[in-house]
Parts: C-alpha cells; sequence; structure tokens
C-alpha cells in the first residue's frame, strides 16, 4: 500500500502530516538545509561552495544523508547550456533522492531578477524599468515568459522579485528595486509574481524587511526607521504582493532594523508576516543571513545558537548552504536548547512547498535533458517591448526623433554591450570577462541598424553614452555592493559630457544606469536626454529605435531624478518639512520629478471629477480626461496623487494613488476614472494600529508628481476605521475614449 | 493680611496652590504665553514681532491684560547697552505687573549657547569645542560666568545647553552639539547646565528629542529613527543632565520622529520626560513650534487645535509670542474642546518655576539698570582657555610648535575675525554688518601680537585658514538652516587650499568650523593640521598662540573627521554592518577618528588591568598607566571604550564610557582608574526595556576610538536587570601620579 504521503489524491497537509510522522529530528532538519555546488562547468565535478566563512561546507553525501532542502543555483555558478545544466540538476537530485531515507528530491531555486539567470538565457530590463514601463501587464508577461523558461529547466522557485522600496540612490541596489512609490511597487511587483507563480515557479518576496534604508545607502549597513515608517513604506508593497500575488516565498532583509536583525526578527517574520498577512509560505534566508547573526550582527555566539535564533525567529531554510541548521542546530536540539516543535514547524512548510509542487508524488523524476533555448525570439521581443516602454524621455528639444544622420558615439561603454545589463544578469554576476553568453548589440551597432551613419568624426549629431556598469561588490558602478557616496556621475563622466558638449554638435545624451544620477548642467545642454534603467539585452535596439522615431519612449520616472549630488536620503514621499522650506538652505526639489517623462506628443488635462464625499469605509471616483493635442499618436501615463492636509500624524505632502497608460491618436482623447477606496488614505496612527481618518482629501490628477494640473478633493466622513489585512490595496483605472 | 501665595515662608507648593485658586482661566492661560518685541534699539517704541506667518502678534497691553508667563529675548534682538537692555526690560516687566491682576512679573529668556546672546557680552567657543575639550570642570566655569552676566542683567532663563547628538555631519547646527558621543554629550551638557544653574539661570535642554537625525541633515526635515536608537542615542544626554545637572526647563524639537511631532508628542513630553525621567519644570516650546503643528506638520487644522494638542502633549508655553496659547486656547477650554485641568496643570509649573525665582515674593522689583561689564577680564580669560584646550591638533610634521617667522595668511576669513564665533554669538544671529559688538582679533593680527611677522608675500611659513562663517538661514555656512549637502569645505577653499600647498611653502592648515570637513589631500599635504570648532572671541589669539607653542593643543576631535564628501549620515558609533565592510564598496573610515588629537608631547599606554567579573548591578575598575614619554610637559585626554561582542540586539562596535584628561610633565606617569558600573552596558532590549545583560565585555584604553592600544575584558555575572532611572550615568575617574 502507498505511504499517505505518497498518495497524490489525499490533501497535502494529510500527507504532509504522515510524512512528518515517520521522519527523526534529523531528517525534518534536513529539509531545511541546501546544498550549493561548486561552479558548474561542464564535466566539473560536484564539489561544494565555500562558505561565507572560507570554509567548505559539508559535501552533498554527507549533507544529504537525511534530506535535503534545496539545491542553490545550479545554474547560475558558471556558464553551462541549458541541457547540461538539466544533466547537472537530475544527477544531484538523484543523489539527494538516493541519500535520504524518503527518496525526496530537493527545490531547486535560482536567481531571476532580470531573467532566468544562467548562461545564454534573455536578460530583461532591471527593475526600474519595469516600474518606469507603470504597465503591470506587461511585466506579468514578461515575468511569465522568465518562468517559462526555469520550469522547462527543471527549477522551482526564483529569487525574485525586490519589493524594497528606494529611499537612497547611493544604496547599490537600488537598480534591483521598482522605484521610490510603495503603492507603484506594489502593483508592478505583484504582477511580477503573478506572472511566475503562474508559471509554476515559486516567487520569492526579498528582502523582508527595510533592507532598501540602510544607513548612508550603505549595503547591509543598519536601517534607522521607526514602526510606522517601517509599515506604512517598507512592508507595504509585500502585503499586495502575497495577498494579490500568491507569492510561495519570502526572503529575509540582511539589516538589522533599529538593532534587531532581520533574520533574528519573531516580531517580523513570524507576528507579522504569518500571523496578520496570512503568509503560508516558506522563508528562507539570504545567502548567509543566518551565520550572519553570529559573525556580523553579533546578536548570538555560535553556529548552532544562531540557527536557533534565526529558526525560531520563523526563517525555515537555510540559503545557500548548510551552516548553522546541520549539525549545529540538531545537537542544540537534542541539547534542550531548541524546541523539536521549530524544526517540526518549518519542516512541515519546505513539505508542503514540495508536496505543492509534486516533489513528494510517487515516481517523481527529474526532467530529461534536452536543448532548450532560453532565449527564442518571443522573449526577446518582449524584452525589447519592455526597454521601449521604460525608456524616460527626460528632456527633448524637438531634436527626437533623429531623422537619418551621421552620429558619433561617446562614453565609456560606447563598445561595451553588458553596460544595458542589471548586476543580475548572468554576464554581470558571475561570468567572467569574455564569456557574456550572449550576442548583444552595442549602441553604435544598434544605431546602425536602426540607419544612422555611425562615425566617429565629424558627426551632424552626438550620442552621448553614459551612466553606470553593473557588477558585484565593488566590480562595478551600480549593483549588489556597489554603492556611491555622492550621486555625481561615475567616473570622469561629467568631464566628458562638458567635453562632448562644448563641441557644439548638437547631442543626445543617453543615460543608462542602475540608479538616478545628478546630471548636473549636461542635461540642460544637451539637445534631448533619454533615461534608461539597464534595458537588458535589447536595450541598444530600443534606444537607437526610439533615437529614430521607430518606437515611442513611453517610461516614467520610477523615482526623482536628483538635481544635486549631495543631499541623500531623499524621496519624493516627503513630508512637508522634508521638502524645500525656508528653515534649510538645502532645497531637495529634483531635476526631474518621480513620474515624469516625454513622449512624441503633448496631452492636456481637463474635466477633473470627484465624488464628494464617501464613507470611511467607501470609495469615490476620480474622473479627467486626457486629451493627446499633439500631431502624433502617443502613450500618456495619467497619474493619480492624493495628499491628507490634516492628519493625525505626519503625512507625505502627496503620494501616488492610482495611474493607467493610455495610448491616443492624435486628437483622441479618453476618459480616465479611478475608485479610489478610503483605505488607500489608510496610515499607522499613533497607536500603531493601521486607520482610515474622517476629512478632506486633496485629489490631483497629471502628467507626474510635479506636474498635476487638475486638483480637487473629497471629504471622508464616518467613525475612524481600522482596516486589517483584507483592506482594499489597489485603485482601478477605467480608461473610455471620449469624443 | 498677606495672601498665601505671596508669603515667601510658605512652601512653594502651597503658594502656587493657592494662588491658582485664585485665578481665572484667562489668568491661568495667561502664564502660558510670551511676547516678543520688536528689535530693542535704544530708544524704540514697544512693538511686537511678527509672528512666524507674518502677522503681528498682540501687543503687550493687550496679551498681558490676564497676566504673561515669559518675556522673549529683551536683549537679543538687536544691539543695546546692558544698562539700555535692563531699563527695557524694568519697562517691560513694570507693565506685565501692571496689566494683570495679580502683578506678576515674567520670567525673562535669552539666548545662550556661546555667551549670554547680547551685544557686548563675551564670545565663548561653541559647543563642538566644549566636547573637544573633554574638560566638564571648565564648561562649568565657563557657564557659571555665562550665568553671571544673565543674571546681572535680570534674565531668568537661557534656551541652552544643545543636547542634540551629532548623527549627520551636514546639519548646520552640527556647531550647536558637542559631539556624536552621548556619554560626552551628557557629561559635558550636565557641566554646563550645572554651572548655569548655579549662577541662578534656569538652564534649557533642547531640543527634546530627535532633531540632530533629520533626514540627510536637512533642518527640520523627518526624522527616521526606531525607539530604540532614540533611547539609547539621542534621549540619553537628557536622562544625565536632568538627574545631576537639575536643569529647570526642557525644549521641544522641531522635527517629528516617525510621523509624530515632538510638539505633538504626549509620550515623549509627558510619559518619558515626567513619568520616567521624573522632571518637573516646565516645557517650552521652540519658536512657532506649537504653530507649526498647523502650518508646517499639519497633524491639526486650527490655532486653537495645535494649542490644544501641545498642551495636552505637554508643552506648557508658547514661545516666542503667543499664536496659539492665548484667545484661540482659551476660547477651545470654554467651549469644552480641552480639559481645563490642562492649563492648570501647565500654568501650576509655570508659576512654580516663578515661585521658584522669587518672583511671587511680595516687593518684587526689577533690578535696577546700571553698567555692567559683561565682556569683563576673567572672562576673556576663560573664553581663551576654553580654546585653547579645545582645539585639536590633527597632524604634525613637527613644524609646530612654529619659531618667530615671516608668516602669510591665507583663506577667505583671514581678515574676518566673526569668522571665530558661532551661529548663536550675538555678531552672528542678530547684529547687521558694521556693528559686532566686540573687539576680536583676526588670526593675522593674533599672529602679529604673538611675535610672528606677518607678511602678505615671501613668508617661511604659510597659515591657511579655512572653515566655516557662520550665519542664519543660508546666511553662513554653518549654523541654524545653513545645511550642507556633502562635506566638501565650501565654496572654492578645495580650490585655494591646492593652490597655497601648491606654493611649496610650508603650510600650516587651520580649519574653524562648525562642522566637521572633508578635507581631501590637503590634511596630507600640510605641515600641520589644526581643528577649531568656532573658538569663539579669544579663538584667534589662542590659535596664535598654539602656533606659537606659548599654549597647548589639548583638544580632542568630538566627531569624526570624515574621509570623504558623502557617505552622510555618519557617526562612530556604528554596528559592525556599519563599518568598512566586504560588501560595500563604501568605506566609511573616517581620515581622523572620534577622539582623535595630538600634542606636543607623547604618550605611552601599559599595565592595564581590570577585574575579571562583576555582576550585573556591580562596577569594575579598570585601570591603565599612561606615560609622557617625549621631552616636555603635555596633556593626554585617556580614553576608555566598551564593547559587547554579543548582545540580544546589535550593538555599536565600541562607545566610549569615560575619559580622563591628564597632565603630565616629561617622563611623568599617572594610573588611571575608571569605576565601570555594568550599567554603562545598558541598552533598550528587545521588549523595549533597559537592559543589562551577563556576558563578556570589552574593555580598550588608548587616545582615541582608533587608537587603544589597551585592550581586556571582563564578564558580567548574574541575572538579565532592568534599572530604571536610578541606574548610574557616569564613569568617575581616578588619577594619580605613579613613579
Amino acid at each position: 500500500m502507498t505511504e499517505p504521503w505518497r498518495d497524490p489524491l489525499l490533501p497535502v497537509s494529510v500527507r504532509v502530516a504522515d510524512l512528518l510522522d515517520r521522519m527523526t529530528l534529523e531528517e525534518k532538519a534536513g529539509q531545511l538545509t541546501a546544498f550549493w555546488a561548486q561552479p558548474s562547468a561542464p564535466g566539473a565535478p560536484v564539489a561544494p561552495m565555500e562558505d561565507d566563512s572560507g570554509e567548505s561546507a559539508p559535501d552533498l553525501d554527507h549533507l544529504a544523508v537525511h534530506g535535503l532542502g534545496q539545491l542553490t543555483r545550479v545554474y547560475g555558478t558558471a556558464p553551462v547550456t541549458a541541457k547540461a545544466g538539466m544533466e547537472r540538476l537530475a544527477s544531484l537530485q538523484r543523489q539527494v533522492m538516493a541519500s535520504g531515507r524518503f527518496g525526496i528530491p530537493a527545490v531547486a531555486h535560482e536567481e531571476c531578477l532580470t531573467g532566468f539567470m544562467t548562461w545564454g538565457a534573455t536578460v530583461f530590463p532591471a527593475p526600474p524599468a519595469w516600474g518606469a514601463s507603470f504597465d503591470p501587464g506587461l511585466v506579468r508577461r514578461m515575468a511569465a515568459a522568465i518562468g517559462a523558461g526555469m520550469r522547462r529547466a527543471g527549477v522551482h522557485q526564483g529569487l525574485a522579485p525586490v519589493l524594497d522600496v528606494v529611499r537612497d540612490y547611493r544604496w547599490g541596489r537600488t537598480e534591483e528595486c521598482i522605484g521610490e512609490d510603495p503603492y507603484l511597487v506594489g502593483a508592478i511587483g505583484t504582477a511580477y509574481v503573478q506572472g511566475l507563480e503562474g508559471a509554476g515557479i515559486v516567487a520569492t518576496l526579498k528582502h523582508f524587511a527595510g533592507y532598501s534604508a540602510s544607513r548612508a545607502g550603505r549595503n547591509m549597513a543598519p536601517v534607522s526607521v521607526g514602526p510606522r515608517e517601517f509599515a506604512d513604506v517598507l512592508v507595504e508593497p509585500f502585503v499586495r504582493a502575497l495577498r494579490e500575488g500568491r507569492a510561495g516565498s519570502v526572503m529575509n532583509s540582511y539589516t538589522d532594523v533599529d538593532g534587531v536583525p532581520a533574520a533574528a526578527d519573531e516580531r517580523l517574520l513570524t507576528e507579522l508576516l504569518r500571523g496578520e498577512l496570512g503568509f503560508g509560505g516558506v522563508v528562507v534566508a539570504d545567502y548567509y543571513a543566518v551565520s550572519f547573526l553570529e559573525t556580523r550582527h553579533g546578536v548570538t555566539g555560535s553556529r548552532g545558537a544562531a540557527g536557533a535564533l534565526a529558526l525560531t525567529a520563523g526563517i525555515d531554510v537555510e540559503l545557500p548552504t548548510a551552516r548553522c541548521y546541520g549539525g549545529p542546530l540538531t545537537e542544540l536540539v537534542r541539547a534542550g536548547g531548541v524546541p523539536e516543535e521549530l524544526v517540526d514547524r518549518a519542516a512541515e512548510r519546505v513539505l508542503l512547498q514540495k508536496a505543492e509542487l509534486g516533489l513528494l508524488d510517487p515516481g517523481w523524476e527529474p526532467a530529461d535533458p534536452e536543448a532548450v533555448d532560453l532565449d527564442p525570439p518571443e522573449n526577446r521581443a518582449l524584452a525589447r517591448l519592455m526597454a521601449e516602454r521604460s525608456t524616460v524621455l527626460l528632456a527633448n528639444d524637438g531634436i527626437l526623433p533623429l531623422r537619418p544622420c551621421r552620429v558619433a558615439v561617446h562614453g565609456p561603454y560606447a563598445d561595451e554591450p553588458r553596460a544595458f545589463l542589471g548586476c543580475y544578469s548572468f554576464p554581470n554576476h558571475v561570468a567572467p570577462p569574455g564569456e557574456p553568453g550572449l550576442e548583444i548589440p552595442t549602441l553604435a551597432e544598434a544605431l546602425g541598424t536602426a540607419g544612422f551613419t555611425v562615425t566617429s568624426d565629424d558627426p551632424d549629431v552626438n550620442v552621448l553614452l553614459l551612466g553606470d556598469r553593473a557588477g558585484l561588490f565593488g566590480r562595478g558602478t551600480s549593483g549588489e555592493g556597489c554603492d556611491a557616496e555622492t550621486l555625481d556621475l561615475p567616473g570622469d563622466q561629467a568631464a566628458l559630457a562638458s567635453a562632448v558638449l562644448d563641441s557644439g554638435v548638437p547631442t543626445v545624451l543617453v543615460v543608462v544606469s542602475g540608479r538616478p544620477y545628478a546630471l548636473g548642467t549636461a542635461a540642460g545642454r544637451a539637445s534631448a536626454v533619454l533615461q534608461a534603467f539597464f534595458p537588458g539585452e535589447e536595450g541598444a535596439t530600443a534606444l537607437a529605435r526610439i533615437i529614430s522615431g521607430a518606437a515611442e519612449p513611453t517610461g516614467r520616472l520610477p523615482v526623482s531624478l536628483p538635481r544635486r549630488a549631495g543631499g541623500q536620503p531623499g524621496t519624493y514621499l516627503h513630508a512637508a518639512l522634508g521638502g524645500p522650506t525656508d528653515w534649510s538652505s538645502v532645497d531637495p526639489t529634483p531635476l526631474f520629478p518621480f513620474g515624469h517623462g516625454l513622449s512624441w506628443t503633448r496631452f492636456a488635462f481637463s474635466e477633473l471629477s470627484v465624488d464628494p464625499e464617501a464613507p470611511t469605509d467607501g470609495a469615490v471616483t476620480v474622473s479627467a480626461t486626457v486629451r493627446n493635442v499633439g500631431g502624433v499618436a502617443g502613450t500618456e501615463v495619467v497619474q493619480l496623487y492624493l495628499s491628507d492636509p490634516v492628519a493625525s500624524v505626519v503625512r507625505p505632502r502627496r503620494w501616488l494613488a492610482g495611474f493607467a497608460r493610455v495610448g491616443l491618436p492624435a486628437g483622441a482623447a479618453a476618459r480616465v476614472s479611478f475608485s479610489v477606496h478610503a483605505d488607500r488614505t489608510s496610515f499607522t496612527g499613533l497607536d500603531l494600529r493601521r486607520r482610515v481618518e474622517p476629512g478632506e482629501i486633496g485629489v490631483a490628477v497629471g502628467r507626474s508628481s510635479g506636474d498635476l494640473p487638475l486638483q480637487g478633493s473629497f471629504t471622508l466622513r464616518g467613525p475612524v476605521r481600522h482596516p486589517a489585512a483584507d483592506r482594499v490595496l489597489s485603485v482601478p483605472a477605467d480608461v473610455v475614449p471620449v469624443p
């Protein structure tokens, strides 16, 4: 008779309960560990990676003798073809199944922020580009395409998306974030989760929570925020991605918040995440974060104690490899230092995930290795569309679109195709120089394809490509560990810009970066300025198409573009006293505000209508007409902002409450209606409970946070209300053509 | 028969209870208001200042018809002699006494941060200089001298000291702060309070609390800190100044902390300040802070409601003038919107203060106006001693002390004597150009007096004077409202430094500033570098004496001196991950660490002894020998730091636990013993209660936070302990000469 846990017809909870009953402590603990093999070069023997302390982790046979929870980045550490990766993964899975008494395979996870992070897979635009697209539908399609490739390769879980809300542009991982507004991050991030989960890949929300607010933007530095800012800004996108995206996994933040490391924070990972937000999936540790409780944060004195602390807090699986959750933890349990129930709790979550993935089903076998094209034409088309839709036209004196002419391309990365890729792309994260793993055009090549004559002298127009080169830990100017001290353009780019602009030749400035930079006088002196956020392998093509007019730049800034190199941290979500005042000599007004972006045409806003009032548990409808008053078709991103002139705590001066991409032929108009629930005015009150307060709410509609031609208000009536987890998180927009 | 409230023989509480019984609502509310006259030029008529909104405040006759709480800065707004100021104050007091039914005079308050802020009074060094002196005794004498002048002038309350702990050097008010370590701020600030209160002047602790952590160092911007950092860093110095200094007044911070403005924070101003910390004095509003609840923070919608919010929170007196606490508040009380008991509570505190000051005594009269020298020779000597003791010799290749020679003085303020004065000096805060009110030498003049030949060409040595010019609201490079975006030297000073250093003439760099600056390559190229923090009217003389060797530079950095212009906020009190790590490309290591400073001689540290253990409610003795191993007499500041390798929350890598100034002849030695109570290891735990944990504590003794030749440890044994308000706050040091 089939044991109940093997029976696919039984409920997963019954199967997992049965399995747990059969397991020893070591077998349950085994499900909480992971194994990371050395770079998976074809034919190389399997050997464990060194852990953070430089020690070699246990080898797989030793580690998996009681089973294994996860396999870490089988594809993601060295160039392998998809087929070779599948062979390697299948071999490891068979080894795992053969080692444990129950023959349970591991969950295979990979990075997938800008695409499946393996050799030869499509590199999509980086998250700020998703934010700039203001296009959840396209992000959902992109994530579905990413997930499809991973699924075919036998991967189960992807370590994306990053839902950290940008708070300090200096942070190197700004390029992994969607933007500086929690509503935008939540909307876009949820779409990504839906796409990935819909493809059968477990999405991992990271980093829960607070990472982006690290002191001075230094990676992993302590976070100084209070509980209100933490809840209303930093946690907010996770709420929506959990509720509407049904993400299956969450990863902790490395940082401590007010002295408490997330990996040791039971209130965060258990009380809030599971208790209040209802999360039922698996919490995985960010790489080495369990160890860090001992070695970096100093909140515990041994490996086992670090494991106990993380397990108690609510981290179910230690990644990337077993340092604390293996022997040290089980020894502590055996010695009575940790309740075995905590191991049971985590093992149950892992096994539920495995049951849902089919990994407990009888006859499960790794997929047969086969040649898989991880960069098919439909992916490239999607990558290009996303690159086009997310490119922001910051300024244009009319030079763009540019007619066919002679152009010269300047800039330190004029010949570097990888400058279009983010840090979490395989070529920038892993591959050694010379092995990009992709055929990507340079901007010059793409401009040639787009019909321009590219020359090194005597051009009609200069194209000045400035910005970042992504890389890990100081090997780039953007990316994980590549933090900046100020927002000056990297290196000598400001001087280069001056020299190019001094030539008198009309110049199109193209900034391809992972963070917004203070462009200084260059922005005003250039004939046009385009901003792209690591637009991926099709980035150069997309930019060339935009420059030529073959495509429209429909991106809007998901962050502010600062006027000055200092003055961080900064956010458009500031209260009145956080903005320009007569009490400080420093004016933080950005050069281009959050939400800004031009198009090939012009739009006029009119006829704002706002329901005069709503109960504190109801909604108002805000409508406005947007008309294309230019001579060509184009796309506007209609943006709705709210404000709360009098509240019981200090509120941002305004915040994004809704948006709608509206494409219109020349002369055409549309009526955009937003259904704004009172919950979109909610905030954490003095008693630290979420509340909706009665009173006047300001409404503004327009083309950016700094350009809001339509202004109105409505009144919330009724008692103060305390919405819980079921509050309304989204603002549906309805777009109807009008004469 | 004398009414009881007039009877000086009765206890003040009895007198005040009697008086309150006799008062109407309006009379009690009148005690919560203040009046600020227009600039008090000799002979000018009394007219009210405009309030923050540009409206004219009520005139005194109208305002004081029911009595008045305070008179605002009668001396501090325009140049008047002490005698003219006394006449004006006496006249105003008589007007106040004649207006109200009870004839009660007002409390007269003035600014006094770097001295009684009036025309002709001694301008002492700014607070970072007090911190740099590491000399509480000298600070106490300075404050006593300041208070003596104020007392003679009929002033009752001084709006100092500032106990904000420096968190971001860009903040313009850094120059008003003592330093970046709460223990140092507490020790020095308490000494100031003791000096001022000992002279009969009510000291006002400000700004309670959190102001210095405003976002990006912009004045008044919101503060993002959690409750642990708030308690352990920002509130900490106030605890000691209240307990050991017995300060009579506290002023709120302008900022909101995590969305709650201090002026509206009942938990802060009542539960913490009075409930936990036992404060029994008067809380005054920072100027316009009550109004700001309506006009800037947006947490209330009218003047009366702003008044009610502030009164409820615990602000007793609105300063500088009555905008919310006058009619608007009493109307709200009459309408039932505010309990009258809250007015009673505040009025009782004000009247208790007045009773203690003798202002309720029968026959009280303003002092007879007389000529008073507010800058007597003994003050100047004290100012010079403080300037000398607080000047930090950062680097010296042996050029200093400088023998008589030809020197050229360079720098934008080479001819500006006011460059030695902080923002809260009368000449920089109030006086128009041309009316400094003091005879202050320039650095060139002082060097001439010190025996150098000052020339404009062909010198033997360049003296390069760089740094700040203090002023209000953008009228300077340091001071209130003069925030910086980065820590580059102001203006073109870096270029000037390069030019001077390029000359090849040996250069002594003298930085006179309100904040630490990134000196770039100049620090390494100069032959010597001196750092002074607005050293006051004797600053130039002190610097010249140090340069010539007539005085010793015994200052030690009360802040770190940054290596780079970006990277703020920053503090030496960072956890491991807040310092340099392999996970961030930004290395925040300072150019010169907190506590650094050279002298004319060298000191060796030896023979550390540490008691091996103590109970969690006990103390250990840490002893070390310091020997002058150079050829001349000199002074070392022996510094003791602690660390906590494993704690239940993330702790700073090390923190200052004690210090002792030790002057030694050449070759002599002393044994310095610190009595370190376990309370000095306490911190706010996960449950937000203060706790002392058992375990190992690291001990280090040396000459700066970055140069600690002696290292040891002790063990705390016993249960976790929760010290309350009675915890031990200071670390007494015993210095005994040894052979």
